[in-house]
């Protein structure tokens, strides 16, 4: 539990991380008299029932300092950065398992008469080319984001184990930008994503019993706990592309226009200009920001920046991966690598040029409108 | 009830609609015997649980045919066409109240501090730009598409209580072609605003209590049921846009046109420019789509068409909207509108320019990837 420690200086945050047992130890270390610690109410919530969520009352409670006073604030931290991956894994995790049930639901599930197929058939839906489409936007998205969370995972293992300093500060400065945008692009993935799920599964998916509609409920909660996603999206604007002075973003800007280069000469033409034009958007947006003077500017663009970075991120990672494939041209699951990474480039990727004006358009328009109460 | 009409000959779709009450009248037409009529089971679904489903047994009831004997499919869509405007206006609806408890949430709750404001304030969320954001977000859109709607609703009025003959059949053609992107664009939006009201409540808008995760839950169905979105998208690009060999489709774009012309002369010139631009992005998937010789080109990019089909006529009512609010320079609700529908074009409706390569990528790269069932 964080609390006030107790006994800190009235108008300091004193907070410290306390240990409070439901049972007094006893000297020997067995539990002993009940401590003053109730489950005052459970909360009902949209999902994640398997974990509940209550109000708990410590009234008169004894506890223990865990670690140094007045260091909460720190370790909790500590924790929230960690959190702020696994969060996005979660949402990635949760559009997983959906897309797995809508693809068996739509290999099973028979409506209508797909293109060609004989007058008297009733056709698989996944023969729909709407229904292929969802289905694809929901794999290449996936795809895409598993591998931001893998790479900054990987950043994340570089930071505490390479042998040499150099390395270990790189994948700290290299976690440090790509955290916010895991969790934010992920878990808004996460909420859209599993609505396609219910989606494809049509009235059954509105139906607890065929277990999508689970996912949604569950996914909601990601794009809020463990820092909003407008949260996520001003700690990217305002903390992390200023690192270094811009170099630690500018690094991963190089990556992306390495694998401009490398998809086109693997041959993966459209795969490298779609691309290249959402890195050019990407850049003039971060470029836009960077000189603004009115913080309020920035603010105002940073949830579509962040979704406009995730979005260039998925499609680098996505490149990469085709060009990797691209090397075993006879073996069909790397074939299948190569058509994400196409439709993902051909038809998702461009959403890019719909947001750089959302990130480019300042505060004002913001602030044109009152937005007081109803009532008032 | 539709049901299958007793002898109808094998192999044909006699299908009729069936009136099956829960006691047979008697002769006076009181209510007299038991009907073999059963409530089987309740689903429990994601939402709208004000409206029990269940499964209903009529083995051995006793129904009476309404109406024409096989005509059942006809009265079905008749019921449908109206159910769909229904719908769109549902959701919607479930936007608006969203809204409503957001915006007093967001004035209400403090949180973090705005820029300037003072050290030891803490501010209320409506005052963040990120927040803002969402709140015009869900505003813009509900006031365009809920103008959407009407447009589409008058249409109908006109078809059938117009005086004379050439207003009915416009209107009949009107209603014909929104009615598929009112109801797929505003239960789109339905589920994605009402997602948004659940964020503006942080950690409080998963907690069923707040009553905004209701409204989640609710929109859900929306873009399901009245035929999918998926189905609505198709109607649009297969039945409506082939309307008078285009002329109809054709009249609404010289009316959007009419609305840049409008929105410059009145001195909206960023309205203008962006409505301007967008016109042309729809123009252009327009053309495509027309001269496509494999259905299953069209069918392929019908969805994101009719996104971009919705989100052109919410920046051309907006459009209107300000145009008329023009005249009313000292009134402050008509400059919110300006600005509302400054707002939208300049950072809502340029998503149209990320939606035209999925709509013109054709089938191909939706079929390149054989998405059968893990288990194959």
């Amino acid at each position: 539990v964080l609390a006030r420690t107790p006994g800190a200086p009235p108008g300091t945050k004193g907070i410290s991380l306390f240990i409070v047992p439901k049972f007094i130890p006893t000297d020997g270390g067995a539990p002993g008299e009940r401590n003053s610690l109730h489950c005052v109410s459970i909360e009902h919530k949209l999902g994640i029932n398997g974990s509940p969520t209550c109000v708990l009352a410590f009234e008169e409670a004894t506890g223990w300092i865990v670690g140094e006073e007045n260091a909460g604030m720190r370790y909790m931290f500590t924790m929230m950065n960690d959190a702020r991956i696994h969060v996005g894994l979660e949402g990635m995790g949760l559009a997983e398992r959906s897309y797995q049930q809508a693809l068996e639901f739509a290999n099973t599930r028979r409506q209508g008469r797909a293109v060609g197929a004989a007058k008297t058939d009733s056709s698989l839906i996944v023969e729909h080319p709407d229904v292929r489409r969802m289905l694809l936007t929901m794999r290449a998205f996936i795809e895409g984001a598993r591998a931001l969370l893998f790479a900054n995972t990987a950043a994340i293992d570089r930071s505490h184990h390479a042998p040499d300093e150099a390395t270990r500060a790189a994948g700290e400065e290299r976690a440090a930008l790509l955290t916010p945008v895991s969790k934010a692009f992920a878990t808004d993935l996460g909420v859209e994503l599993t609505s396609i799920g219910v989606q494809i599964h049509g009235g059954m998916g509105f139906v607890e019993e065929t277990g999508s509609a689970q996912h949604f409920r569950d996914a909601r909660i990601t794009p809020i706990y463990e820092g909003t996603n407008g949260i996520q999206a001003m700690d990217l604007v305002m903390r992390k592309l200023p690192l270094r002075g811009g170099g630690v973003v500018a690094e991963y800007f190089g990556e992306i226009a390495d694998t401009v280069q490398a998809t086109a000469a693997a041959g993966l033409t459209d795969i490298s200009a779609a691309l290249d034009s959402a890195r050019s958007d990407l850049e003039a947006a971060t470029d836009h920001l960077a000189d603004l003077e009115n913080p309020n500017d920035a603010l105002a663009g940073a949830t579509p920046y962040c979704r406009l970075f995730g979005l260039v991120a998925c499609g680098h990672y996505l490149g990469r991966q085709a060009v990797v494939a691209a090397k075993s041209a006879d073996d069909p699951w790397m074939q299948e690598k190569i058509a994400v990474a196409n439709f993902y480039a051909t038809q998702l990727l461009p959403q890019t040029r719909g947001l750089v004006p959302a990130v480019t358009a300042g505060a004002q328009q913001l602030f044109d409108v009152s937005l007081a109460a109803a009532g008032t």
